[in-house]
Formats: C-alpha cells, sequence, structure tokens
C-alpha cells in the first residue's frame, strides 16, 4: 500500500448503484477528505460494454471490461464490488483479499451465501470486508448491531426489507388492488423487475435475514436454515380482513432467539396496527430490533435506490480508508462465536389469523373451537360473515401464541372436518403482546 | 496501561444508569470478552453515600466518596461518567483525560456545553471520549451520524428527543388531559422530576439538539445558538385542532441546513400525521434524518430508562476497549470543519398554524386574508368554527410556506386588527412537503 493521502478505488459495476457511488465520491470529494485526510480516487471501473453511454462523466481510459485489470493493479487499494449476483463477485472479491485489497460491496446474495468464507479470507489478509449497503440499502442498521448494540442481547428482530413486495403489499392494502395488478404497476413504475420471482417469493428478504441474523445473534446462519414463503398467494380479500380485525399484512423477516434457540423465517404476516412497522409503507423499509437491556428500537428509511445505496458504499469506503490510515483494517471482524441451534416446532410460538370456508350449518363454530380447545389452542377473536354463495360462511379466527406443533395439528384436524370447505388461507400474527 | 487483557474501568455515579452499567458489564462479560478479546472489570465507584443500600451487588471496598480515589488510580484505564451536573463530572472528566484515562459519559448537559473543550482535551491526550447515550438513549443516533451518514451531507434532523414531553403530549392527544394533568401523572409514573423545568421549557431537548447539530453539520454549535420554547403554554384546544386538520403536535428540534446555512432551534410544532414521528408516542425518543442522497430516514427507541441508557454506555465502552487493543484510541475525533453561518429570520422557512380569536362580523375574514396576502404569505388551511361566547369566533388559519420574517410581519398586523381579539396560539408546521 502507498504512503501518500490518495487512497485507490477500482469499482467493478457501473449500473445505477455504481453511477451513484461515482458521483458521491466526487461530489463530496472535500467532506471526505476533512474527514479521513485522504483523497479518494476512483481508478478503474469494470463494466459489461465500453461504448455504453453512462450517466456520469468518466473518462474512458478509467473503463475496462477485464477484471484483471482492476485486481492486477498493484496502486488498487480497494474494490468497491456493486455488480451483484455470485459469479464473478465470488472470485473477484476472493481475488482481491488475496492480493491485500480491502472489499465494500453491496452484494447481500454473495453475502447471504459465502459471507463466512470470504470474511475468512479477509481476516487470514488483514483485509477489511464491508457490506452495510447488502441489507436495508441507505439504513446504517448492520453498524447499529455490530456496534450499538454491542452490549445487548438481540433477542429479536423484525424486518421489512424489501421493497418491491411491499410496495405491491401497501397497493394491494389502500387501493384494494389485486397481487397481479399490483406486480405490474411495481414493475411499470420500476420498483420490481421483469422477472420478480426472487422478491415475490421472499428469497431477497431471506438473503438480507440470513445476514442480520448472523450479526445479530453472532451465529452462523446459512440461508437455508431460513424458511421461506412467498406473497404471490396473498389475495386482496386477505388484506382486507386483516385490516378489519386491526392489522397490517407485510412481508417480514422474522429472526427470534429464545435461551439460545433461534428461529429465522420470511413469510406474510399481519402486524397490529399501532405496531411500528405498520406504518412503513411504499418502498420503504425497516428493521425493528428488540434487545433485552435496550427493548424496543427501529430503524427506518429507504431500502434501494441508487443514491441511498451508494450512501451505504461510500460510508463503508470512508471506514475503510480510516482503517488504512490506522492500520487497522481486518480487525473488525468478529467471527461468529455462539453455537447454532435452530428451534424445533415445538419451540416457534406466534399467534395464527385463519381464514376459513364453512357450511352454514349449525354446530360448525361449535365444532372449529373444540378442534382449537382440544389442542390446548385459545382464540383472540372470531368473526363469521355471510358469503355471497348460499349456505356459505366465511369465518375468521386470531388466536392466541401457540406453538407451530400445535398449530398444524388444528390445521389437519381442521381440514378434516366436514363442514369446512376450505382453508382459505393462514398467516403469523407477530408484534402483539 | 497494562498489556494485560483486562480493562479496568472506574465508575462515576450508581444512580439508576450506573446500576444498569454494572448489571450490563457483569451480566454480558462473556459476549464482552468474545467481541473485545477482553475481560472488563469495574474497579472503583464514585457515589455519594457509602452506607446507601443499592439493587446491585457490589463489595464495599469498591466504592469511594471521593473522586481522586478513581482518578489517581493508575490501574483504571477508562472511566464511565454518569453523575450527570456540570461539576463536578467537568473537571473529573478533564483530569481523566490529562492522565491518559479514557471517558465515556451519558451527560448531555455537559457534552452540550463544554463538548469541544473536552475533545479537544481528549484529542490532545490521545484519549478517547465516547457520549451515545447523551441523545435519545438506547437509539445509536450518534453513530448514525458519524459513521453511517460519513459519505453523505445531512440537510435536516427532527428529533423528539425529550421523553417527558411526548409523553405529556400524547396524554393530552390521546385523553384530552390538559398540561398539568398530564405533568402531574408523568411525575406519578416517573417521566418527570420533581422539578420538571429543564423538559418541559425545552431545554434538555436543547442540549440534545445541540449535539446533533454539531456532528450531522460538522460546526461547532454552542447551546445559545439553539432557539428554544417549552410545552408549558400549549392547550387542548391547540392539540384539539392540531388533530382535526390533520396534524400532531409534538415539541421537537429542528436542526436544517440550506447551503450552508443553518438553523437549530426547538419548538412544539405540528407534523402532519402520516409522517413518520407522529406516531412517536409516549416517552418514546426518535429522530428522522434526512441526508441529499439518502433521503428519508428514522431512528426510534427508548430515549431514556436505567437499561436502555446503560446499553448505549456499555457499547460505547466496548468501542473504548477495542481502541485500546489497536492502540488507536483519539482517533476518533473528528473537530467540526465547516464555519458555523446561522441563518436570518429571512432564511427560515416553515409553514404556520395560527389560533384566533375574532369577533364574529362580516369582513374580518376578508381583512384577514389581504394581511397574509400583502405579506405574500399564501394560506393551506382555513377554518372558522363558531365559539360559545356570543359574537366571537375561532379562525385556524395553516400557512404555505413563508419565511420568519414574513411571519412577523403577518402577526404584527394581525394584532393590530380591531376584529382580532387574541392571537391565541401560533406553531410551526413541519414536515410536510
Amino acid at each position: 500500500m502507498q504512503n501518500s493521502d490518495v487512497v485507490r478505488v477500482g469499482l467493478m459495476g457501473l449500473g445505477t448503484v455504481g453511477c451513484g457511488v461515482v458521483r458521491l465520491v466526487e461530489e463530496h470529494q472535500d467532506d471526505l477528505y476533512n474527514q479521513t485526510g485522504q483523497r479518494i480516487e476512483i481508478r478503474k471501473v469494470l463494466v459489461q460494454d465500453l461504448d455504453k453511454k453512462r450517466p456520469v462523466p468518466l473518462e474512458k481510459s478509467m473503463l475496462t471490461d477485464d477484471p484483471r485489470a482492476i485486481l492486477e493493479d498493484e496502486e488498487i487499494d480497494v474494490i468497491v464490488e456493486v455488480m451483484g449476483g455470485i459469479e464473478p463477485a465470488r472470485e473477484c472479491i476472493r481475488q482481491a483479499l488475496e492480493k491485500g485489497k480491502h472489499v465494500v460491496t453491496a452484494n447481500k446474495d454473495l453475502m447471504a451465501l459465502h459471507g463466512a468464507e470470504l470474511l475468512s479470507v479477509a481476516e487470514r489478509h488483514g483485509c477489511d470486508v464491508f457490506y452495510e449497503a447488502s441489507v436495508a440499502g441507505g439504513i446504517p442498521i448492520l453498524r447499529a448491531l455490530v456496534e450499538g448494540f454491542s452490549s445487548d442481547r438481540i433477542t429479536q428482530m423484525i424486518g421489512i426489507v424489501n421493497g418491491t413486495t411491499n410496495y405491491i403489499l401497501t397497493e394491494m392494502d389502500r387501493r384494494g388492488a389485486g397481487f397481479e395488478d399490483a406486480l405490474t404497476q411495481a414493475q411499470a413504475l420500476g420498483y420490481a423487475e421483469s422477472d420478480p420471482t426472487s422478491d415475490v417469493d421472499g428469497l431477497d428478504a431471506a438473503r438480507k435475514m440470513a445476514i442480520l441474523a448472523t450479526l445479530g445473534f453472532h451465529m452462523e446462519m446459512p440461508l437455508e436454515d431460513v424458511e421461506v414463503q412467498g406473497i404471490a398467494d396473498i389475495t386482496t380479500e386477505d388484506v382486507q380482513f386483516a385490516e378489519q380485525l386491526g392489522y397490517r399484512m407485510k412481508l417480514v423477516g422474522i429472526a427470534r432467539s429464545d435461551d439460545g434457540k433461534v428461529e429465522v423465517s420470511v413469510q406474510p404476516a399481519l402486524l397490529p396496527q399501532n405496531h411500528p412497522l405498520s406504518s412503513v409503507d411504499g418502498v420503504y423499509n425497516a428493521v425493528y430490533v428488540h434487545g433485552e437491556a435496550v427493548g424496543e428500537t427501529m430503524f427506518y428509511g429507504p431500502g434501494a435506490g441508487d443514491m441511498p445505496t451508494a450512501t451505504a458504499v461510500v460510508s463503508d469506503l470512508v471506514t475503510v480508508v480510516k482503517n488504512m490510515r490506522l492500520g487497522i483494517n481486518g480487525s473488525g471482524i468478529v467471527a461468529p462465536y455462539r453455537e447454532k441451534v435452530l428451534k424445533t416446532p415445538r419451540e416457534i410460538h406466534s399467534k395464527t389469523f385463519l381464514r376459513l370456508h364453512v357450511s352454514d350449518e349449525a354446530g360448525v363454530l361449535a365444532q372449529l373451537t373444540r378442534i382449537f380447545a382440544d389442542a390446548g389452542v385459545s382464540l383472540e377473536k372470531v368473526l363469521q360473515v355471510p358469503r355471497s354463495r348460499e349456505k356459505e360462511a366465511e369465518i375468521i379466527l386470531v388466536t392466541h401464541t401457540a406453538s407451530r406443533h400445535q398449530l398444524r395439528q388444528v390445521l389437519a384436524n381442521v381440514e378434516a372436518l366436514e363442514s369446512v370447505l376450505t382453508i382459505q388461507s393462514h398467516y403469523r400474527v407477530e408484534g402483539g403482546c
């Protein structure tokens, strides 16, 4: 590394976030210098197409379509990876670290799948790897977990960490839009990709929850341990009945630790309307964090977007530069030190919202409530409404807290009842007392 | 300093927060060790009364009522100051720094008034001074400003940073309680002190805003530059008319920067009901931060309380311990590098809510609206309601954005109108578009 007062950056990827990074580094050059005592220079930029028009002014000589031009440039101290995807990002980062280059990345897919591996390579080579932008865009939530709550034991994190699905659900709630309709609108506005699978199916949120759980609980949390359910099956009726009972439907990531055993999942769930997360609408993200000592906190902000994400990337870059000055790169990596123990279905507890279509005959509610009672599950709310179809009724039940094991038992017995025509839907209810 | 793996702490003050610190350090000893590689030992505790019963088990030999027993103990590496007040806290911290001891403090009064002085002593002696707990208790907002948004330019911070007044206003809003009634209840619940002056008059919030503005805008912001107005004059009618027009009344600190010129103030203000800060109720705190690049973010959590405040203190202690290990104490202090330029009354802009009692005669509203028009102030909302007193009416006006200079002109002319009996109240309206 040079001893000069310039830190040289190789930028890998020049999409919207990459352009945001170029813009921030340019426009805030003086501020960055005042905070770090160093000038930050973007030296080379990896692009796919050398001839494409860009919204940022970069000399053509800075562009390259060969990662080696950056990885083998000994003057480059830090690489900023904003290409996304697993390969070649993973290989580029690994090689960079092995050559002693620090890494800032916004890549949640990569960090959720290969974070542990990359961090250990980094540690071996005395390098920094920061990835604040990978979760909840512009919200500095990883710093809050690692530093702000270092003295506390985090018991629960509930995250609205995918803007696309939150936009869709907000539209379904506010306008009564159907899922397909809301998705089409999200695509038209650029909030959803043309292939929205990873957002809609909850995979994107699951990756972020794996990262949050690893840092918050100090234990390795591979993606396969995150249970995932998406929002494609949610109907307008679900959303409206939830609203009627005082809840709001959100796609939430839940990471909870009780007596050292943990659960991590992503699913549509109902939140009480007065819960701080309930008013997080549209493409905004928020992470609710409960700590044993601190109690309830929440972090709210833009979960995506070129400039918000770029602020997280460049703030990480500032930390790398400060660390270089102090010669302490790589020292901030705290490897998970707690053993991972996942909860069993008997240990995962929540309230549940159930919506059933039943024959409108005498005694149905009595049969139903007996099933719940037999499983030891008590009911908090019951709503019965007639259906337009003759001789049918709609029953909505909200249980008190019960285990997943109890719930499965209830569902099997409810399904077997002759008077129950269909179990329309059932959702976890979170955040209540 | 020792090279052993034990960091020795002198705790100054053993009130509720001090006891929380003792408890956290005890109970989380293993976690703290896993994160820092050091054991943290509370070695001596400064108390006022050596014989008082304490809720935490401390050997009597650890207690002292003489600050020198801590300051002159060469084995003590860090002092944690949770006494509060200016003296002797200031003198103790100064002496500790001069002896090379690092400092963690929860003392907002001290940091707002003498922060610059203490930080410069710390820098000269290569010592850390951290004070996360001084603003918004358990919310890691100072870290967010200094690190999370280091790449961005913060344009605005709106803070609900005093739990006592927020509790009082929430009660006035929800229950229709009067100010005195709500204050008495806050005192009964331990949310307000027996002498609530510094909370109710906005001074406590002003100290926190001075700290936030200094860090967020990178400029010295002495307390005397913060304009302060408290909540003692707010009536139930104010709160209810605000509610009726779609607003919620909050005591907010506002720090805003436009083209390098800043304003910092604390006052009761109206926020649109859909603003993220509007749903921050009771003793909770929140800080809304707007950055040029990141856009809107909000940080929410408990603003006081023994354990939340203790988490912030001990998290700072963890940072000090990590820094000791790396030998980089004192390096994190970034002195303000921007010149402070305060806005003039012509440069401070906001919407305003005005409530007037007028004679119920023809032409009053025409006279009023002419005054606003003449000052170039347009109106967004007008509400006229009859008063129970005969021949009087109540008029509520909400202006579009106008300068403080324009507002003063309007107020003087309104007051001079014969048909205007009283200007009941006027409040800033914030957070709208």
